[in-house]
């Protein structure tokens, strides 16, 4: 599915439960076609990753937000417009590694998961690890190699539903030859 | 996937793009699995369905609208709130038959569609298919067995895009036996 040009970006808000029930529709799909656990958590990163390379635009379109000057304000600007921009809630940004290379997003409340608990042959699903995918692909069209995964998991019996972010290298735009 | 029962109902909204890009991953990986549009519309109508028969519970709670008199009151609830309040936006309702069994809901905006193409090998496919299934499983759940396709679809170069529903007959809710 290739991309319309004339589209706008005029808001449409609306709650999140049909997107949370399509989502686990997408999700249970990938469950029957794939052998294991392991091989639809690739699948949901990578399909995550295509969304995001794709909804950047739209955000930088949406916030009119510039270039981050450090990785703190990437992890402010995710957590406070970003997730809040598309999926209706705020996580708190705490865990920062000492060289600040490292932060965690919490989530209180995983809007993907509103419906859903995971059945006991899937204890190695990574539910929401679309969202990771998203997260990967999104910052790396802005230059920013970043690995993403989660490091707890209501789903799996966790408090609280954190995101891990790793800084790895900023990618250098493409200049062209003889420059 | 199981629905939990501590689930709340505080509102969460969100820009409609995530979803939308996320509805094109799984229409994509359906077209993966399954051999013709045919089959892939029926699979987007069946898991339409089943999100709807859990949707309307959400929607009940949340709107606290009751029974409607008649069908009329229920294509307005259909267009003012349920869709305003899952897709963002409000369609018109037009279309009625003499008999006032049959309307259509026309959409100047199909959020689902926002970033789509069909791709020219795909000119049988109903992209948006999930929404016949979401509304007609909501509506089987209070009772009323209604009849929900595309007539219309801007993704096939029509101007606008129509959903035409037709009242089928009203569901008898079991009766314990004897009574």
């Amino acid at each position: 599915m290739s991309r319309q040009s004339n589209r706008t970006t005029d808001s449409k808000k609306m709650n999140s439960e049909l997107f949370t029930l399509t989502y686990g529709a997408l999700v249970t799909q990938l469950c029957k076609d794939y052998e294991n656990d392991e091989e639809v958590n690739k699948q949901l990163d990578k399909m995550g990753y295509n969304i995001g390379v794709r909804l950047i635009e739209d955000f930088l379109a949406r916030s009119s937000i510039g270039r981050c000057q450090d990785f703190r304000e990437t992890a402010d600007v995710i957590a406070k417009v970003a997730f809040k921009m598309y999926l209706g809630v705020t996580p708190s940004v705490t865990n920062w590694s000492p060289a600040g290379d490292e932060f965690s997003l919490i989530l209180e409340n995983n809007p993907l998961v509103d419906f859903v608990e995971l059945p006991d042959n899937h204890s190695t699903l990574v539910y929401s690890n679309l969202l990771c995918g998203v997260l990967r692909g999104a910052l790396e069209m802005v230059q920013m190699a970043v690995d993403v995964k989660f490091s707890q998991d209501t789903l799996r019996g966790d408090n609280v539903t954190e995101i891990r972010m790793k800084f790895i290298k900023r990618i250098e735009e493409n200049l062209p030859a003889g420059e």
